[in-house]
C-alpha cells in the first residue's frame, strides 16, 4: 500500500495490556505508532519493541496511542498466544498488544498482509485522520521517528 | 531566562567548519539547535556531541541548523582553541562550532551567561521566529528532542 | 553445593548443535562453560547469551567446551522444545544447547535442581577435571569470565 | 619489537596519580598492563581507556599492576600535561599514568618508539619476569585480553 492511504482495520484475534478491543476507528483524532513484532525476532527484541516502550512511555497518551501487533508468519508453533503471554510478562510490555489474525491459507496473518508489511519490525505512522503517513521495515532512528511523530502531533485534527 | 524570549545573539571569539561567521539573526526561518559543550565534559562526548551530530545528519540543512558552541567555564589552559581544532579533527564534527567569548572577569563565558547555561552539555531549541523552546541541561532523549524539533519545524514561518 | 565438588552430569533430554549427545565425563580434559538459560528471560537475551557465543568464538574448541542449557522453570507452556528450536534459529546459535529435563513433581528441572541453581542466567565453570570452579547467577563481566577461563586453561589437566 | 623480549624501561617526563615514579623494573613479580593513550583519540576514549579502567577495579592491585602512558605523536599543541591533567581529573582515571618523554627530532615520543607500538590505543601485556607478551593496537576484546591476564597470572613468579 502506498501512504495517504487510510490505515486498514486492525484484523485480530486477541488482545494483550488493554481492558477491551482497540479499532484504529475509534483512535482517529490521535496520532497511532502501530508497531508490528514477532517475539521471536532479535531485531524486534533488540530495538523495535523498546523503541515502541520508549515512546508509549514519552508521548502523552491523549496525543499518541501505541499499539503492538504479532504478526507471526514463521515459526507459528512457537509464537503462540500463550507463549506471547509469557514474553509480555517477562519484557514488562505495558502498551496494548493484539495478535494478528493467521490466514486461513498461507504463512501471513491478515493484518500484515492487508499493510503489505515486508517483515518485523515494521513501524506504522497514522494520523489524525486515519491516513498513514509512514511505513517501514527494520531499525528505525529514535530522531526520525520521533521528529514525525512531532510533525504528526502538530497537525490539526 | 524563561522560555520564549527572544534568543540573545551568539557572542563567540572564533568559528571551525563554516566559511563566515554566523549569527542567529541570520538564521530567523529556520529552527535552530545550539548545543554548548566542553571538548573535555565526558557526558558531552559520550552523549550530547553524537546527538548534535546525528540531528546534523538527520535534518535538512535548508530547515534545522545545528551550532555548537564551545563554552568553556572550567580547566580554561586545557580547552584553548588550538586544542579544540585537534578535537573537532580528530571527533570528525562537521556542523559549524563557535567559541564562546570569555569574560573579562569570571570563569563563565558571555554566550553562556547570557543564556543562563547550567553547564554542559547544554542544549537550546530556538524556532523560526527566534525564540527560545527549549533550554535543557544534561543528557537528552533522542526521542524527545526528535518530537520537539518536529513540532517547531511544523510551526509556520 | 559448594565449589570444588564435582559437577554432576548433566541430565538432559534432547540436544541441538551437535551431532550426538555430550557428557562432562567425556569432556574431562577441557575447561567446560555451562551456560543456563530460558529463551524467554530477558537478561539471558541481552547478556547471557551474547557472552556464550563470544566465548565460544574466542576460545578454541579443543580447550574450552561452551554448553548451553535450557533450564526452564516458570512458563513451561511458552518455552517448549519446538519453541527453543525457533529461538536458536533466529538467534544463530551455534554452541550446544540441551534441554534439562523436566522434573516429575515441581517446575524445577533435573540439572538445574542438581546444580542448585538460582536462576537465569546462571553460569558454571568447570576445570579440566570436573570440578565446579565458578557458580554464578546473573550478567557476569567478560573481563572476569576470561580471567577465570585463562586461569582454568593454564591448569595441566 | 617481538613478543618475548624483556619490556624496555619507561621513559617518561612526568607522573599523575602515584605518590612516586614507578618503573617496570620495580614491578617484577606483577603481571603489567601497559596502555598507551591520546587524551583526543576517540577510540582511546570510547573504549581503550574505560577498558584500562574496568582491569584495575577488577583485578588485585597486588598482582595486576595497569599503567597509562600519554605517548603524543599528534596534536603536541593540544595534548600537553596541563591539558592531561584536567582530562585524568574529568574522566575520573584512577591508575597511575605517565606521560611519554616528547623525542628531540619527531613527533613520535620515546617510550611509545622503544616499544614499536603503531599507534594509540595499544596495549601491552608484560609477564612476571618482566616479558612483553602481548602488543597490540586497536580496541580489544574483554574476554581475551581478561583470559591473558589469567593466563599471565597463573604462571609462578
Amino acid at each position: 500500500m502506498s501512504s495517504l492511504d487510510t490505515a486498514p482495520e486492525l484484523d485480530v484475534t486477541q488482545w494483550f495490556n488493554t481492558p477491551e478491543p482497540m479499532t484504529l476507528g475509534a483512535l482517529r483524532g490521535k496520532v497511532v505508532l502501530l508497531h508490528a513484532f514477532q517475539m521471536l525476532c532479535p531485531g524486534c527484541v533488540r530495538s523495535g519493541i523498546p523503541q515502541a516502550q520508549r515512546i508509549a512511555a514519552i508521548f502523552p497518551a491523549s496525543e499518541v496511542a501505541v499499539i503492538g501487533i504479532h504478526t507471526v508468519f514463521e515459526h507459528h508453533e512457537a509464537m503462540t498466544p500463550v507463549a506471547l503471554a509469557a514474553f509480555i510478562h517477562e519484557y514488562r510490555l505495558t502498551f496494548p498488544v493484539a495478535v494478528d489474525r493467521p490466514a486461513g491459507d498461507g504463512p501471513i496473518p491478515s493484518t500484515m498482509a492487508a499493510y503489505g508489511m515486508r517483515g518485523t519490525p515494521s513501524l506504522v505512522l497514522i494520523d489524525r485522520a486515519g491516513r498513514v503517513r509512514r511505513h517501514s521495515f527494520g531499525a528505525e532512528d529514535d530522531l526520525k521517528v520521533g521528529a514525525e511523530i512531532g510533525l504528526l502531533m502538530a497537525e490539526p485534527m
